[in-house]
């Protein structure tokens, strides 16, 4: 059981085996039992496991190969909509439309999210979270027919794993964990942090490929830029904001 | 093992027997090999221990018993200061003073405070989320020393459980689980879905205790009012800016 965390993995090759839908009916009920603010449960999964709908996601992900490759693909969404409409039909007026009640939906989610994954990979499946979820909203929300005050968070890729998949590495907690008060590294300290990470040959080859000095610039320059991050800000900014989040601004 | 998640539960009241520091450290390792975007692991973990710590830290949290019960406080932040500091340290230039870093880093640290949970409950320990992280951000931030791109996202109480913890109820699937598209279920299908919750005898005297007509109005009326949603808007919105991570506004 610890070994399992110690040892989690994402998984992003798939066999073509099924899984049972009452298992992931099971799982995804068990999940539910995770924490939620206030027992709200401030979230909706929506699971796309037709060959169409997993094909109309997959630009949405960057055509990533996992997305048709998986079994089933669940959208994490941080989701109002129901709350709100229980609050109208119940003679409450709901006041949900504002940044604050965003962020606590989207934490629901994430935990759900998360606790739905280990349940997955503990009984044998495989996982994997597209990080696309937050730059490509509006797409998403589109073919899977968000209303209001509903927004996908992250997606989740799931089917029985093929083959093995590599085990990443992490920092060492000096680099994440602090005791008392936030201990405010310096950047050679941080540099520090990062010499093992830097020093695998997966690194090295990674620096090489992208034609990059440095680790940092592969991620910089290539993976997560700043025109690609502020295009994505203002894209999910106004999804949200269109969705019935109203941002706080003088 | 299945077991565990269909009857986990959140535990708020803690026996005084102390959580060995090396065990401590052991679950946040192995809960830093969670799934995190690009292996980037953007966040931190504050540790809070010590009593003064944790009496500091309370009012922050509306002063909830567990805070100063629990054995061990912590609060999990997104957290791209680290990352920059390499970034600079390593010839690149990093871009992620934006909104879209900002939720990338607040669901790497979401799902690796679950982790932790799942971790510490499964070893038989208790937690409990504190929903008044990003309602009080910039005091949490002020006592921990949160520097720049640092920002509060969830707090979680742990400890060895004291007496049985009630198990929480939960919407049917059919609630929030969709099938290939969003079911926009209208208000009286909302209904039905929390009927049960609403027939419970914990809900009906919720209702009385708080002198209110509907289950829902305890919430819109009394936990999670409009004037509350929109000042901690406000507060974690400009905090959240203060930190570094620039909202896109026209």
């Amino acid at each position: 059981m610890e070994n399992y965390f110690k040892t989690r993995r994402s998984v992003r090759r798939y066999s073509g085996k099924p899984v049972p839908t009452e298992m992931l009916t099971e799982m995804l009920v068990e999940a539910s039992q995770a924490p939620t603010t206030g027992n709200m449960q401030l979230y909706s999964v929506v699971v796309t496991r037709s060959d169409h709908g997993k094909t109309a996601l997959a630009p949405a992900h960057f055509n990533q190969p996992a997305v048709t490759g998986c079994d089933t693909l669940l959208t994490f969404c941080a989701d109002y909509n129901r709350f709100v409409k229980w609050c109208r039909a119940s003679n409450a007026v709901p006041g949900y439309d504002n940044f604050q009640s965003f962020m606590t939906a989207v934490l629901d989610t994430v935990i759900v999210a998360q606790q739905f994954c280990t349940i997955a990979e503990m009984r044998g499946l495989g996982t994997c979270y597209m990080g696309t979820t937050t730059y490509n909203a509006p797409m998403i929300g589109q073919i899977l027919g968000l209303p209001e005050l509903v927004v996908p968070v992250v997606t989740v890729t799931l089917g029985w794993p093929e083959g093995e998949a590599p085990l990443s590495d992490r920092l060492a907690p000096e680099a994440f964990v602090h005791i008392e008060k936030y201990n405010n590294p310096d950047e050679s300290r941080v540099k520090e942090f990062y010499a093992a990470k830097e020093a695998r040959d997966d690194s090295r080859r990674f620096v090489a490929e992208n034609g990059k000095e440095t680790l940092a610039q592969v991620f910089t320059d290539v993976r997560y830029t700043r025109a690609a991050c502020e295009e994505f800000s203002r894209i999910y900014y106004d999804y949200i904001s269109s969705k019935g989040f109203k941002f706080p601004v003088d």
